[in-house]
């Protein structure tokens, strides 16, 4: 390896030319000219590479709307699969997004289903997914391709087999075509790393494109993709759905097989684990991720799975949300705050709807708690490669951590069932069905300077699915107001004197978080499709 | 905690005292006349006490039937009531099963429950455990008695709270009466300990009568109860149930709540997970009891459980059962060979039946994870209250442990991920459906002979439902026959040749077990009760 970490420029540079390779020559687009615009989000449509039906297959629909065109023959698997992959490349060129790029493979296996369908004779034989292209996580192995996650030690080693969802998503008919890059260590907020570089935000490049699933959040925003899947340990599905506008959903663990999966906490690591989990440009995709996954026996691809079936449940009363403002240590900006209120007084005149206002209690000391899950092992497994670090890994302070001992550790989890009990009991005595929160204290920000926050790392703490759902963007009138507004003492004041105001924050999506209990993930997705039509119906 | 551990002779005859003060005069029985028989099994219809409606509704019923006849009002919840705690009371004077006694407690419930019947209308507004009488082992929290697990410093610590479990079936209905006895430490095979002493087996007072849950095994084989919960981390539920010639099932981790009950493992301990299930008379009456909690909403009692729901799933295909001879360890002894050779010809003669022969890999290796996962902390933790170890635990030899550190747990939890894998692979290569072989090399042997097998335990690790199904007992064909038949070393000789012959091992019940995959709970319990039902229909 030693050779390796002296050389990550070399096999940087000979890794991004064999990803270019991988982009054909008609499908490249004058990035020049590009350069100096800070939203990106019309370009894919205005450069001129795609074709009518192209821009239609890969602008009006959803994945589930696009399922039934691809069911109906309306587009082969072919067009659909050439649509995304060019405008896939269209959104790389623009923001840096993938990591490894598989399309003429995509566009092979996409001419192989086209056969199988000619050969089946009824529609409903065919796999729920058939035809759907879908983006992942670059930490997702595919056979055949790196899994490098941006680290130049593990650059040329091919994986052997398919990490168990990818295993899933082909046998369920989807079409794999590329992946999506990350930060280096897979824990910050800016999806930067020594081989890739960063991922920059489609809607402001000023802005963090937000991590660790930030490929897929810039992929998906500029419709190079409709479904991507992420994974999640502390918000890295929901953070970069919050920068990129798009809805993110964190299922509980092992609901979704996560078997395969390069992370980078140590082999064996237990505590806080990494879920699997969409990202989409609908509610209704990621219940249709779920669901397909749940009714496809998991526990065949994956031994860590846990077998909760899917059942179609209907909801038996009046829907209670509990809402909670903040996390009792960082005050949300004025945007933030703005939607989170636009969105209650939405949902509060609406006769199905009950809001209850709760607190949620401890935040500060269980997060303290998170940061000895994430770093159990001590710092070193954030940067042990000896690469130069990536300046937000630097920023977010997981460097200089300890780890701690096996009675440690076992502290911890006592601490942690006692806030699973609290918790509960919040839940239980205010008899509420779903809490309704911000996803973070913030838009996105500036680059490297995301914080890490309580706001999504306690609900991957206690386990509890929690799903972000666009709900409006920053406004002229979001004006940054007095540091006094911020409660919660000099942490606090620092974060909250980011937001400085929507010139700077031009076209940040501003989104709402929706927390379900542990396991009720159906009933999660249930309460925010009902939260998400209503709020999002003007 | 000093002056306990110096006084604990004192604490017990103290507690002893109490204990048989929870007896009425008029429930006692002349146990002097019963000292020297070996078989007690028939003594509490013989002894006089019980009259004969009493012996009926002891006698004649699984839970199911039970539950019928009072929800029918055949006999009132009381006159169930009374007839189990007299029940109880014999068979505790005959093999002292029990620990906490509250009959006062539970027929006064069970006149309250009669009273609500009266003021409701429809039968079916009954909850599903309608005055069911369940007892329960020690180390479950029953608000306003000890949890001692049979250790002095416990003593005369009346809990405050209900553990989640005794909460939920007290709101399902059950009467609750008694705990039972489990051994100093609940990881040995003898349910011994300094408090309460030992219970013994009432099929042959000379061999054990298992542990940890023992107090279960020998009231349920009494008829003192006829559905019993225990807990189970290496076989505590299946053991006592083959020493008993009972049904005993540990489903998968976390799908029973197992909040609030008190365990000898350090608080926050993780790796292999204690779990909580039914003891019983029949094989349905484990499935009632997993379906009536499955249906309950465990998540609203417990923060730790999983909620898997009940589907009433009906299998689409013949039955594939895995047959393992042994474990590739101990070879089991004539008797359980026996035993399960004239199950198998039963089961293959049937069309509905296809049998696969299968050997479970590496066991041994496996197994010396198991002990480093039970000694996580050294071996403190099974006597640090300084009272005299009891000798069943001195032999298991887990005494000697030096414990293990963060590393080492996370390098014990990647061998278990890569054996989950192989297991995994074990199921989908021979597509079978559940796994049959015997539950442990040997029937109830010697007092303080039991040696911790990995036939029992290796579901633990897996954490694999399991399920002990008895088949049949110690007859006179069965011999002890050559050491020469131990195929796997010395360790095995040595076990083998604990089997003398029919003589010292009568009455002793011979089980099968049956294995399922990982929260595929009801799928094996659907599949035990079509092995059940030819196995045991003639």
């Amino acid at each position: 390896m030693a050779s390796k970490i002296k050389n990550y420029k070399v096999i940087a540079a000979a890794k991004r030319a064999q990803q270019q390779d991988k982009i054909p020559k008609s499908w490249r687009i004058p990035t020049d000219r590009f350069r100096d615009a800070t939203n990106v989000m019309d370009i894919p449509l205005t450069c001129g590479l795609l074709d009518e039906t192209e821009s239609r297959i890969t602008s009006d629909y959803d994945a589930t709307a696009l399922l039934e065109k691809l069911r109906a023959r309306v587009w082969s698997v072919e067009q659909v699969t050439v649509a995304f992959c060019k405008r896939a490349a269209i959104a790389h060129q623009l923001t840096n997004c993938l990591t490894e790029i598989f399309f003429d493979d995509a566009i092979e296996r996409a001419k192989k289903l086209d056969l199988e369908y000619d050969q089946k004779s009824r529609e409903n034989a065919l796999p729920p997914l058939f035809g759907l292209p879908i983006s992942l996580k670059d930490s997702y192995q595919v056979s055949g391709y790196d899994t490098s996650t941006g680290l130049g030690c593990y650059v040329d080693q091919p994986a052997e087999d398919n990490s168990a969802l990818a295993a899933m998503l082909i046998d369920l008919g989807a079409v794999l075509y590329s992946k999506t890059n990350l930060p280096q260590s897979i824990m910050t907020g800016d999806s930067d790393n020594n081989i890739f570089g960063r991922t920059l935000n489609p809607r402001n490049k000023l802005l963090t494109v937000g991590g660790s699933t930030g490929g897929e959040g810039a992929l998906i925003a500029l419709r190079g993709s409709i479904l991507g899947v992420g994974t999640d340990i502390g918000g890295s599905i929901r953070v970069p759905s919050v920068c990129n506008g798009i809805y993110g959903f964190r299922p509980s663990v092992d609901l979704v097989p996560h078997g395969g999966v390069r992370d980078l906490t140590p082999p064996g690591t237990d505590g806080i684990r990494s879920t699997a989990g969409p990202m989409a440009t609908s509610l209704r995709d990621c219940s249709l991720f779920l669901k397909t996954i749940l009714q496809a026996d998991t526990w065949k691809y994956d031994s860590t799975s846990i077998s909760v079936p899917w059942t179609n449940i209907k909801p038996a009363h009046k829907l209670r949300i509990g809402v909670a403002q903040n996390d009792g240590v960082y005050t949300p900006s004025p945007p933030v705050r703005r939607a989170l209120k636009q969105a209650v007084d939405l949902l509060r005149d609406n006769d199905d709807i009950q809001i209850i206002p709760i607190n949620l209690p401890d935040v500060k000391s269980h997060y303290q708690d998170i940061i000895s899950y994430f770093t159990l092992s001590g710092s070193d497994q954030f940067a042990r490669t000896g690469e130069p670090v990536i300046p937000s890994l630097e920023a977010i302070g997981l460097l200089s951590v300890p780890g701690t001992t096996l009675q440690g550790f076992f502290d911890l989890n006592v601490r942690r069932a006692e806030a699973a009990k609290k918790y509960l009991k919040l839940f239980r005595d205010n008899e509420i069905d779903v809490i309704l929160m911000p996803p973070a204290p913030n838009t996105a920000v500036p680059l490297d300077c995301w914080t890490r926050a309580a706001y999504t790392s306690l609900w991957n703490y206690l386990d509890y699915p929690a799903i972000v759902i666009p709900v409006d963007h920053v406004r002229d009138i979001d004006s940054a107001d007095d540091l006094r507004n911020a409660q919660f003492g000099p942490e606090d004041e620092k974060l909250y004197s980011l937001y400085t105001g929507p010139e700077q924050y031009k076209d940040a999506p501003i989104c709402i978080q929706v927390v379900g209990y542990r396991h009720k993930d159906e009933a999660l997705l249930r309460a925010a499709a009902v939260l998400d039509s209503i709020i999002n119906s003007i």
